[in-house]
């Protein structure tokens, strides 16, 4: 995603808390083809940044259901400036298959002169060049129940329906304590906006700390969409949410059961092997100059920790259900190795 | 101390190292009087404000040798302006000893229009008014070595003869590398400045660590200013330093060894008896907007985590030496107790 600004470009508007845009492009790519656009090898393209949280989970589903032939895969760089992503990490920064060098001209594509966010993970019909949906909730969902007829041989049930309602609800309390939880708190246009945000934040971490004791995963004995979304913001805690956005009560690293369930999942194929520390810090450091005017990215931590034995398995789960974990990434797919600090 | 900025109120010069002004007023309190100021009980009054690690040291120093009686303590509060410190905290706003507003007063009834920076620690001539010193490594050698006359009974030798040499080479690198290194980190103007002070500061403290590993203080077996320098950066770090100053490579709390040192000065009369998180916080956090736009002061970390059981003693050594421990704070000169995040 890429955080509306004001006009002034800032993320931070002094007095208030922080308030997301949540109008998104709402179509949705199905089976039956409903919206107009139906499930179809080959014709769209998932434009998802690595540094972007929202996007990281579509990357993640994509890989973990093998969706990698059915729905190709562009990699906007982590900075973008108030027109948006960029594909500057392309050869001579157009993206190979759209042909562009900005996502923005993809949401004019599809709206001349689309107001709101450019944002990341948005679909990108391939013919027309035009945005499908940039609605991230429903993507991962429609990835796991529309294009079944595309997953891998082995794909996990990520989203099993006899545990919908509770997947729902636990995603719920994670998405505005957690993930946008994050945002409130580093984003807050005062002292109390922060604080409520902070509280909030930490009294969620600590339930689900308190949920995750005993258990592997957060609903069922399998992987879910709920874990997925719930990962994507713990791996950026420590490299970015505790300093920047002074979510600092404790570190990940400092909350023995979240740490050791969130080191499980990086471990697993599919999950660390999407990570790009680098990205991820060039992202919220180089673009929130209202938050940190130097530009300096910081050189910590060590990322190396999120390979420590994490004990889980002992709590038995089957991470994978009856399926099977993902091959390695695709060629030109695959992040950088761990740095030490 | 106040750092200087310059004329536009900035602390980080974009494109440059950090370079802290040096030049102090050197003149010193001596038996001979040789500067013209003699020591004397009553006549002056040490301001140094609890925000700050340079004027802590001060305080630290004054306690442990019970000084109280022959030099008075003013405390300006931890916020202030381009103008430096205010006391802010005293009733109408005024130092009731010197009867002035501003340190400023004081340093220009020196010199009249001192034109570099207003810092803390500074000691103040009562009679006159006048700033006689704000040299700020003087003043804690000063205090162990020319105000003995004044010293408590059982005060600890905290610069003894025969460790000078030594606890001088450990004060050079500590000043440089750590004291101020995390300043030159968070002040840094380039990204090429800030990993050189991040780098030669987390090898200090690895150095730092491996010395401490089986030895309980510094230098010689027992508390020295040695010790004391160290402490009042170390108790910043994780409430400051590792987020604001971005020294993220970990928290102190996640350096075991150093983690334990520190807990074993902040438990002993004298040092976290000096430490106001509060204070310390709304000074980084408020005064620096130019790293912290937003003026937002985080509300962790956790600070009852100081109370933790440290092990060091077993290590033996002898805090105070042949001395004893301070008695506990005089009435009016307490800090509040530790708050859980």
């Amino acid at each position: 995603m890429a955080e509306s600004t004001d006009a002034g470009g800032r993320y931070v508007e002094p007095g208030k808390p922080y308030d997301r845009d949540t109008n998104y492009i709402e179509d949705r790519i199905t089976r039956d083809g409903r919206d107009g656009w139906p499930v179809e090898a080959g014709r769209y393209r998932l434009i998802a940044a690595r540094a972007c949280p929202w996007a990281n989970r579509t990357i993640i589903v994509r890989r973990l259901l093998g969706l990698e032939d059915a729905i190709s895969l562009g990699l906007p760089g982590p900075t973008h400036d108030q027109r948006s992503w960029t594909f500057d990490l392309d050869p001579g920064g157009v993206d190979p298959v759209l042909g562009i060098e900005r996502l923005q001209q993809a949401y004019f594509a599809r709206f001349s002169g689309y107001p709101r966010g450019i944002t990341v993970p948005a679909i990108v019909d391939i013919p027309s060049g035009a945005v499908v949906t940039n609605n991230f909730p429903q993507i991962t969902i429609d990835f796991e129940t529309e294009w079944t007829e595309f997953h891998r041989e082995g794909a996990p049930d990520l989203y099993p329906k006899a545990l919908r309602e509770e997947i729902d609800e636990v995603n719920r309390y994670v998405y505005h304590e957690v993930n946008n939880g994050v945002y409130k708190a580093g984003f807050a246009g005062s002292q109390e906006a922060y604080e409520h945000a902070y509280t909030e934040l930490f009294d969620r971490l600590d339930w689900l700390s308190a949920r995750l004791e005993n258990q592997r995963y957060l609903v069922g004995d399998t992987i879910t969409e709920a874990d997925i979304r719930l990962f994507t913001t713990l791996a950026r805690f420590d490299a970015v949410y505790n300093g920047h956005f002074k979510c600092n009560r404790s570190k990940l690293a400092e909350m023995p059961v979240l740490w050791a369930y969130a080191r499980d999942l990086f471990q697993t194929p599919g999950f660390g092997d999407t990570i790009d520390f680098a990205q991820i810090k060039a992202h919220y450091y180089l673009v929130h100059r209202d938050i940190n005017p130097s530009g300096i990215v910081p050189v910590g931590p060590d990322e190396t920790v999120w390979l420590t034995p994490h004990g889980r398995d002992e709590l038995g789960g089957r991470p994978f259900g009856d399926g099977t974990p993902p091959p390695p990434p695709r060629e030109g797919e695959g992040v950088p190795e761990l740095r030490s600090a």
